[in-house]
């Protein structure tokens, strides 16, 4: 089968349920694993004496994980009057106990391993009975369990996976840092709300941004994200709060696109990535007529989780533009992205070089604190153009500290506040001729000139 | 003397006095011509048999012009009830039967004409009751010339003499359109307001923007000009309507450094012409050291009044800086100025070329008119990046139509809409290295690195 030809939904999302779809393999041996962990945790629980129940939760409990998933979630719930630290103490002894996990925190402490070739975590939290009054910030989660397990329907099981390979096509599946898009709730969600994967798509064809979403519970708050979807077990919180304005913006598009013409390129991209000489050549003719320039900062990537260091890289950019801009450099666009051993931060400039001379503007002239203005700037050094008046106000010409927005960096970013992480790292200011690696290079080419996931590219 | 060591302020402004007070000689000869114009217009109004009066206004009739000044008003006062037109044929027939004329118009007709090495105005108007409710334009003039004759003391004469010499040193002497500086009856009015020069200096001095002066008139309707004064004679006229807010300041600024250090060079400003190669060369190493591009853009000088081109050169320059900035281009200052040939307007750009690229941002995704912009730029020529999405919104990458201003300029400027007595003119855009004359590197000089007046220019 052509299947760049399978263009009706119902054999798209036929064949990629085919291939998303958990076999019975994959099911068997998830069980295994999730039924065997479970016993050994229960056994400590019960060699331990502690008041404390597993829980299964995350798309495994739901059926909704797809074929390649490698994720499996365990709750242990203690009684809501253990002291917090009795019951992180305990929450992580056990982890440990049962495999070989390493120590993690995301809002509060959990133990994460690899057990028999999955990525499991185990969690502990306290067993409450109103989700709106939470003591941890994971006591929710079994709430979010059982409202999907009552929630959704058989037959939508399905449905949930197609909108999750749908947005991991997008790159935009995650709540994590480094994507900022749709959580697995979320899509389970949002397929309880409209009923199917395409219902959820004709919805959002129409979304614009700051749309409230809801089931039952009313919303509890006023939310500044782009996406709201109050949590049913909790109206106070956004299950969308992590979704950016971008991942918003890519779903609505690519649902109208999907709706147009459906495809499996939207679930499974075509590759992107050029090989070496024509990528190189690509972006050398990209920046011959573009006539920019572009300028890049790498840092060497610290060890830590991607959660970690994925804010830190988006601060890392935030800061240069910020500062580059003060600088006067025009920047035009900026974009970051990881490799395996360094993380890049690349800026398009209109000009890598700005004009030696600048105008600096002071006060009106019938203003009294204008002596300060022109005694500060009668005699300094940095003076071109001694102070005159335009249009009723003091300005200046001065000389610019930097003219080449290279130099800038290398001379002026170990004094600036990048990530915490990252100032430690060895940072390296380069243009594109001094590309190396074809990955780097194909992630330039791609934030230059981004097609859609579900686009050919042009070489 | 040694002139540049006269810095107290009595020698100074006795200095100065002797030099632009009128000497018996230039009295003599002021005199005799006013006779003589006077008596000519009064056989004239007999032979015709008709009611008028003769009147001489201006600084000749306050004895307020300075030794050089070789203007003469005389006025032609008319009944009240005399049709506009026959009062402006006969005022024109008038002043034509005494001299050797031509017509002009302000807001109104009027003869000038040279007349034994004098210009002289001969100006018609009807003699009305109450100035606020005038027939023409002139009309309050004849109140003026009353109201100075009267408020002016003897004394004070020379005090006018003083500021109208300090305004002439700054550049700012006249309400006309090319200096939009104070006019002689603003300057006598400040010194009734203030009783002498270093009064009306000491005042002007704490000014600022859109202050209200006035004598015994309160304003009679708010103005937005720079600086206000009530017309003694109408509440509701601005004295000073014409006063650029650089002139003000330029006054205010003056004031303030004259008061500080007096000295002949504020009436009387050094040469700051330089020759040919000194001027070239220090173009050519302001270039260097600023980094900045200069661009000229001159028009043959039409055979136009000053007042009518001066506007128009504004426009101009207005034009091209709105036009250069539209098309992307960074203007970082603009100055225009007349030679005896020809009006220039020099424009200091960032730099001279653009980067092929820049991006143009669409509407929101979720807007629906979106699918108009995506059909508007899927497959324009000019597209260099197809639309992706940034914050929310379509952005495309085009390929700008002109990249070098220079080139914009030519091309494009016969199609704007330029002063119409410029348009026809034979327009010339050009660089730094392409001035010629020494005036015009001059010009271009003082506008680039403007001293003041009464400041040594550098070589």
């Amino acid at each position: 089968m052509d299947l760049d030809a399978v263009h009706h939904k119902f054999d798209v999302e036929k064949h990629v349920l085919n291939r998303i779809r958990p076999d019975a393999k994959t099911r068997k041996k998830v069980d295994a694993v999730v039924n065997e962990l479970t016993s050994r945790l229960n056994a400590v629980i019960t060699k331990w004496h502690l008041q404390a129940k597993v829980l299964l939760v995350g798309s495994c409990a739901r059926d909704t994980y797809l074929r390649d998933s490698r994720d499996i979630d365990l709750f242990v719930l203690f009684p809501e009057d253990m002291p917090r630290q009795e019951l992180e103490e305990l929450g992580i002894k056990l982890g440990m106990e049962v495999m070989n996990g390493e120590l993690r925190y995301a809002e509060h402490p959990y133990v994460h391993g690899t057990y028999r070739g999955f990525e499991v975590d185990i969690v502990p939290c306290y067993e409450i009975r109103d989700p709106e009054k939470k003591k941890s910030a994971v006591d929710r989660t079994p709430f979010h369990n059982q409202y999907v397990i009552t929630h959704l329907k058989e037959e939508q099981k399905d449905e949930v996976r197609l909108l999750k390979r749908f947005l991991k096509g997008l790159g935009i599946y995650g709540a994590e840092a480094a994507v900022q898009g749709f959580s697995g709730y979320l899509c389970e969600l949002l397929i309880i709300k409209y009923g199917s994967f395409r219902k959820v798509l004709e919805s959002a064809w129409n979304w614009r941004a700051n749309l409230y979403i809801w089931l039952e519970k009313e919303p509890g708050a006023k939310f500044n994200d782009p996406l709201i979807f109050i949590d049913p077990v909790d109206s106070n919180r956004n299950v969308a709060s992590a979704v950016s304005v971008d991942a918003l913006s890519h779903f609505i598009v690519a649902a109208g696109a999907y709706l147009k013409k459906p495809g499996i390129e939207f679930f499974f991209p075509k590759e992107k990535n050029l090989a070496m000489n024509i990528a190189r050549e690509k972006l050398a003719r990209y920046i011959h007529n573009a006539g920019t320039a572009l300028i890049m900062v790498s840092a060497s990537r610290p060890e830590k989780t991607e959660d970690i260091i994925a804010p830190q890289l988006k601060k890392m950019e935030r800061v240069l533009v910020q500062n580059l801009s003060i600088a006067g450099f025009r920047v035009m666009r900026s974009f970051s992205f990881m490799l395996k051993r360094k993380m890049v931060v690349c800026i398009e400039l209109e000009s890598r070089t700005l004009t030696s001379m600048y105008l600096h503007a002071g006060p009106n002239v019938w203003i009294r604190n204008s002596e300060d203005f022109l005694k500060k700037y009668s005699n300094a050094g940095n003076v071109l153009i001694p102070p005159f008046i335009s249009s009723g106000r003091w300005v200046v010409g001065l000389k610019r500290n930097y003219t080449d927005a290279c130099k800038y960096l290398k001379e002026n970013i170990g004094a600036w506040n990048i990530g915490k992480d990252l100032a430690n790292q060895k940072i390296t200011v380069y243009t594109a001729g001094a590309v190396k690696s074809v990955a780097e290079l194909n992630q330039i080419l791609q934030h230059l000139m981004p097609r859609f996931p579900w686009e050919a590219v042009h070489k």
